[in-house]
This record gives structure tokens, C-alpha cells and sequence, in this order.
């Protein structure tokens, strides 16, 4: 998506030759009205799909997460990142290995907000490794319900998730793919 | 605020004489339908007011604040909790007491997207406390930005906040306001 790329190449800060910030836009300070437009885009690549619930995982999924849920006209469930050990209630739990902090953390999402009967859009800020949507995609299938597919912002396609997903069958939808990135040459985007 | 008062009484789960659960609707689930009517209450309790910057901590509060920036056309900000002891870079931190998890954690937020120009709104779901309320004041103070105003969806009054946060000369608006609450006789509101 060329509004996203172009914003991405405007204000996105890439160190190394992984790591891209896109705080001032995407998930510190967050530009609503791009983050609409976004929306609007997965609207129009899932406009065939019937969806009852978009979900994504905290925090910054969630803002994301709301425009689409708004333009679907359905709810939004984030999953909670899990602040004791002692996990009570009816939750669906899934680990999910952290790549930036180094650790595995447990998500947890209320089983009254996910049922057999629903059809999941999954929404992330982004897709690198693939251990974050993996843990979603484990609460959907606890869950029995549908996923109807995954809406990325920003995929690194030069990290595994991109291909592990896909070939799950799941239907991915990334907005902008990175092929390769560095200090030096900048971002390079596929297609 | 009506709507938000019925849909507490509604879909609200009340335990004890403290805990409101509203993750149907408010902070897990999250009805965006909803969400938009709170902002655009917000809008007009604070329509006379410049707004540059809408302020929230994750989680729970950047649904809401999504769509409070989208009514006054202005980026959402939201402070972060730490994840390590060690707070590297250029960031305004704040300490927050949570009464819900026991523990105090530090909250921060990038300096560049807070400055002496700004004028902020803060929004969050809940005010009891005041503690998370305290520390974004805080982020706002060591910027030298001004605080316009709060608003907050869902006030216990009953508890010390929303009196200590006001008595600093912050204009609060709380779309509902609880006086009392418990198990046998359910929510009194305010007003």
C-alpha cells in the first residue's frame, strides 16, 4: 500500500538491519487518520469475508485493531498479556516468545468473547518472527471459531512469520513488505 | 452520560463494593459503536478548548483515546510500561501505584512526541485513585506542556481521585460518575 510505504519511508527509523521504529506514527504516537485509511484498506482486500470479531493482542495492536473493528462494524478482543502466573477464570491462554524483550509471556483472552460461531479478522502493527500471530491464532483454534485471515501493517518479510503463516493456509495481508533494510540503503519494499 | 450509564447497568458486573467489570464492552471487548459516542461527548464537553495532543496509558486507554484524537483531528499519544528497570533514552518517566495488581510500575513516554507547545487532553477508562491519572499529569508537567482537561469514562467516586485530581485544578469530565456500588442493590450513579 503506497500511503503506508511512503509514510514508512518518510518517518520510519531503521537500525541495524532488523529493527524498524515507526513510533511517531504506528504504535507510541499514533496518526488516526492514517490508521483509517489502513482500515479501509483491509475493508476493501477482506470485503467478501463475513467477520464477527476483529481481534488483535496489547498494546499496540489495539489502536489498529479499533479502526478496522469500526469499519467491519463488529467488536474488537485484545488479548491480555498476563501479569501473574496464577491464570484464573475461563481464559484461553497461549505463549508467546518475545524477540524484542528476550522473554515468553502468556496471552490470555476471556472465553465469553470468543466462541465456535465466530469469525476472526486477526489485526497486528507487525509480523517478523510470527510468534505473535502464532499465539492468536492458538487462542482462535482453542476457541474453535474461524479465522477468516490476518491484517499486518508492516511485515518483515526477510524474518520467517510471513512464510510459517501462509503456509498454515492462513490468508495474510500485509499493507507494506520489507525485503531487506539498513542504515545505509534504507528499505527495501516487495512489489 | 445516559448511554454509557445504561450500558453499565446493562452489561456491567459489579463485585464487592469496588470492582466494576466492564469487559464486555470497555476494556477487553471493546464496542466501538460505543467508544465513538463517548468521544463525541468529549468533543462537545470540550469544544471550546485547543487540543494538540490526546494522552493515554496503555492498555485499556487507547481504545478510547483512538477515537477521541480522530474527533479533534490530533495525534494519540500513549505512555508505556516499562518492561526492564534500566529506562534507556531520551523519555519523560512516571511512577504508577496499580491497586489492581498490588505493585507500583514505571510508566514513559518518548520525548519527542510530548513538548512545551502542546496542549493535552488525557483520556482513560477509569478514574478511582487517581494513581495513572497522577503520573500522565506528570509526563505532562516535565514537558511543559499544559493539561487541558481529562476525561475519563468511568468515575468511582467514591474513592479519592476524581476530589484530589480536580482540587489540582484539572477540569475532569467523567461521563459517568458512581457514587456507590454493590452485589445486592447493583450501581447508584451521580446525577
Amino acid at each position: 500500500m503506497q500511503l503506508l510505504e511512503e509514510r514508512i519511508r518518510k518517518d520510519g527509523i531503521v537500525k541495524g538491519e532488523d529493527i524498524l521504529k515507526v513510533d511517531s506514527f504506528l504504535n507510541h504516537q499514533i496518526d488516526t487518520v492514517l490508521l483509517e485509511e489502513l482500515a479501509r484498506e483491509w475493508k476493501r482486500l477482506f470485503k467478501n469475508e463475513e467477520i464477527t470479531k476483529v481481534l488483535t493482542i496489547e498494546a499496540s495492536g489495539i489502536a489498529l485493531a479499533c479502526f478496522v473493528a469500526k469499519e467491519f462494524g463488529c467488536p474488537l478482543v485484545f488479548a491480555k498479556k498476563a501479569q501473574t502466573r496464577n491464570i484464573a477464570g475461563d481464559v484461553y491462554t497461549a505463549k508467546v516468545e518475545s524477540f524484542t524483550h528476550g522473554r515468553i509471556y502468556d496471552v490470555i483472552l476471556s472465553k465469553q468473547f470468543l466462541s465456535s460461531d465466530d469469525k476472526v479478522l486477526v489485526i497486528d502493527d507487525f509480523l517478523a518472527n510470527g510468534a505473535a500471530l502464532l499465539g492468536l491464532i492458538k487462542l482462535i483454534h482453542d476457541a474453535g471459531a474461524t479465522i477468516v485471515g490476518a491484517g499486518i501493517a508492516i511485515e518483515k518479510a526477510f524474518q520467517p512469520g510471513g512464510k510459517m503463516i501462509r503456509d498454515m493456509g492462513v490468508h495474510v495481508e500485509s499493507l507494506a513488505r520489507i525485503a531487506s533494510m539498513n542504515e545505509t540503503d534504507g528499505i527495501v519494499f516487495i512489489d
